[in-house]
């Protein structure tokens, strides 16, 4: 892993950091709103999840009908999701696809204020730009596990 | 509220993001510092905070005195607020007034270090520019809430 | 304090904000995987790291060793360090050499998906820049206490 640092092929720019930024401000007020198909509507037609268990959703339609299924969990609480440390890689072939990976960490919080949390995740996604628009093409969401130190 | 995503008016600058997210990296520096003053500092003269209670507080005088009173619950504990998705504007009208929207997550470290969570907000500002720094105009601040799934 | 806010000798581009900000991305995937090699790759050679509790580090060899004591601690949690509110100052002498101040958060989380969390913390980092890419020359960590707010 230590020949990436700094060697990114293209190193991202300001303008580039703050798109993808703004993108995922939009794209989780939505999901946090439980605005389903406006969540779906930051997604390309044929958009992909693969959730942390292994399940697939492809397609806008998959995708709202499994959100769908879920809303009952969340009756009762405010839900955010807190992101860091992006990882952002334009695709040197073509500047219309980044590659993003980030961390996830989501809140719940009750009526009474109290705040808990899920498990934290790493995602990696790959968004593209169509009429000058960020969407998500895939997504695949990974639980994070204890780490194995490398052998030396 | 599909419409939105991508379309903001101007899309926001790496400059203008890097500008709004120094901007505050300082006042809640300040704020977590209790500073009172400094912190009344980053709002215009007559700059505005709308509590998530309701209560109103128009300028500095008020903003100080409102803070010196909530002094003795900040004894024991270091407070740090956290910003996640920060959705930037700039008025198309006028490039020195800047809105921004912005979830707060803060935390409360007491002395042996355990770590208590105040519930989430999110947060709507006007940011003006006056020689070349930002201050805040207008603070409205929401306590997040159960959402209510649209209806379909 | 008050004098700081919009005086930084030179503001920080949209450029160099996401240029940081991904390198820390990159450092802090290698310290969450526990990727104690690939993390010391992230210092210069005579990296310094003063810890909050006043132990020091002096270059990569130290460091490691340290961080080697220390993997028993990790063996059955996910951590990951979460970063907030970074100001970022290049050094109007020598543009390789930037000053960045951020709070951090870590969290750790068990194999039930239990999440805990240690103490916040705030970092003051010196980066250099060697051959194009960003390492961190001296590291100091401050455990967060709670503020004496200014006398008036």
């Amino acid at each position: 892993m230590s020949q990436s640092v700094g060697t990114l092929r293209q190193q991202v720019t300001g303008d580039l950091y703050a798109e993808v930024q703004t993108f995922y401000a939009q794209q989780m007020r939505r999901v946090d709103a439980l605005d389903i198909e406006g969540f779906a509507d930051t997604f390309t037609d044929d958009g992909e999840v693969v959730h942390a268990g292994g399940q697939r959703q492809s397609g806008r339609v998959e995708m709202i009908a499994g959100m769908r299924a879920n809303l009952p969990r969340y009756q009762d609480i405010a839900v955010r999701h807190w992101f860091g440390h992006l990882l952002i890689e334009a695709d040197p072939q073509d500047e219309d696809t980044v590659r993003v990976s980030y961390y996830t960490l989501v809140t719940q919080t009750d009526r009474e204020g109290k705040v808990s949390f899920q498990p934290t995740f790493t995602v990696d996604d790959v968004l593209v730009r169509r009429d000058g628009r960020l969407l998500t093409r895939s997504r695949v969401i990974h639980r994070d596990s204890p780490a194995a130190p490398a052998a030396s």
